[in-house]
């Protein structure tokens, strides 16, 4: 080994030990809370055609942000009050819930990726001004993976790849088959909801590892 | 190769595909809902020194059954009413609750396997007749797998091993590192609590695979 071959070889170790002790294999975990996405329509059904919404906080997704203004969900069988509005608003109405939620409010939600809304759940919207059955729009969200197009290149992968992710600690588990989206709006960041964060026992922050 | 060979290669072959159309690799699942295990020093506080308990059903571990009987677990933050009590009676009192139970209650509950309660976390425990304190006691129980010694010479693992097993469908995972517990009195039967089946969507006497 020459001292071309040498340096190089010391390079690439200290490089893998670095990426490695900066965290730049670890995707940090984003928890979603049940969310409402309102359509500009049924914002001004809820809360009044003259309501100015007020921002709360910025999203860790570009762009995204929650408002201060709450709904309140009401299923065939139970009501959950106090759900967050987030925005933009959206082309059409698209309500996020649990599983636990689904059996507290009585409604079967299917498990959708964002958007996907085609006969998905029926529910109830109350606002302060108003109400809203919608015949559809209520679903699970489905686990995924946001990636900015550095981090996809990173890992080796492209949008809508489906890869699978691995927890530690005493509930340590892989979420097989998680979809990845990648677009220079966003920024790293597995979402799952609370059912998936509480099985694996995992916060806000903590990191999850590619398998 | 003689026709004894032939015989025992295709009886081989025949057992290995009935079994695994027998569903033989499969183990069902359990969902644990929030419960109490009493001691009966806590039965007579709670429901008085003559109550009679009356077993509500059997469960599907052999031996094991819930009490009509019900309490209200009361933490800091929150109480959770009509807790079922399961029996028969422990040498301890046992809470076992979710994540989800622990945030709502407002107490910090362990990670734990059954009856490894030291330091774990208080909780006050109402009944009918009377109140208790418990300075520890209250755990989320660990994942766990129960086998008969049969069920566990066919899978090739032994009491205390830890295994991974995997779940199908939108919210496919693995949990790894399950206890593995071997009894006589043990039916096959993988228990997971609420939280971590709504995580996977899984439903009583649904199926999972070991890896």
């Amino acid at each position: 080994m020459d001292q071309d071959q040498l340096v190089a070889l010391i390079t690439e170790v200290v490089a893998k030990q670095l990426c490695v002790n900066s965290g730049a294999d670890k995707i940090p975990v984003a928890i979603s809370n049940r969310h409402v996405h309102l359509s500009q329509e049924d914002m001004s059904r809820l809360f009044g055609a003259n309501h100015r919404f007020k921002v709360f906080k910025n999203l860790s997704q570009p762009g995204q942000f929650a408002y201060e203004e709450k709904v309140t969900l009401v299923g065939p069988k139970g009501v959950l009050e106090n759900v967050r509005i987030l925005g933009p608003a959206r082309t059409k109405t698209q309500v996020e819930i649990s599983v636990s939620d689904g059996i507290k409010l009585g409604v079967n939600a299917p498990i959708r990726d964002s958007g996907e809304l085609a006969q998905s759940a029926s529910l109830t919207l109350v606002g302060p001004a108003g109400s809203t059955t919608l015949p559809e729009g209520t679903i699970i969200a489905a686990r995924h993976i946001h990636m900015h197009p550095e981090d996809a290149t990173r890992f080796g992968v492209k949008d809508k790849d489906r890869i699978n992710v691995k927890t530690l600690g005493a509930r340590g588990l892989v979420y097989n088959e998680m979809l990845v989206r990648v677009s220079d709006n966003y920024k790293l960041e597995m979402h799952i909801d609370i059912d998936e964060a509480n099985a694996a026992y995992l916060n806000n922050n903590d990191s999850v590892e590619i398998v």
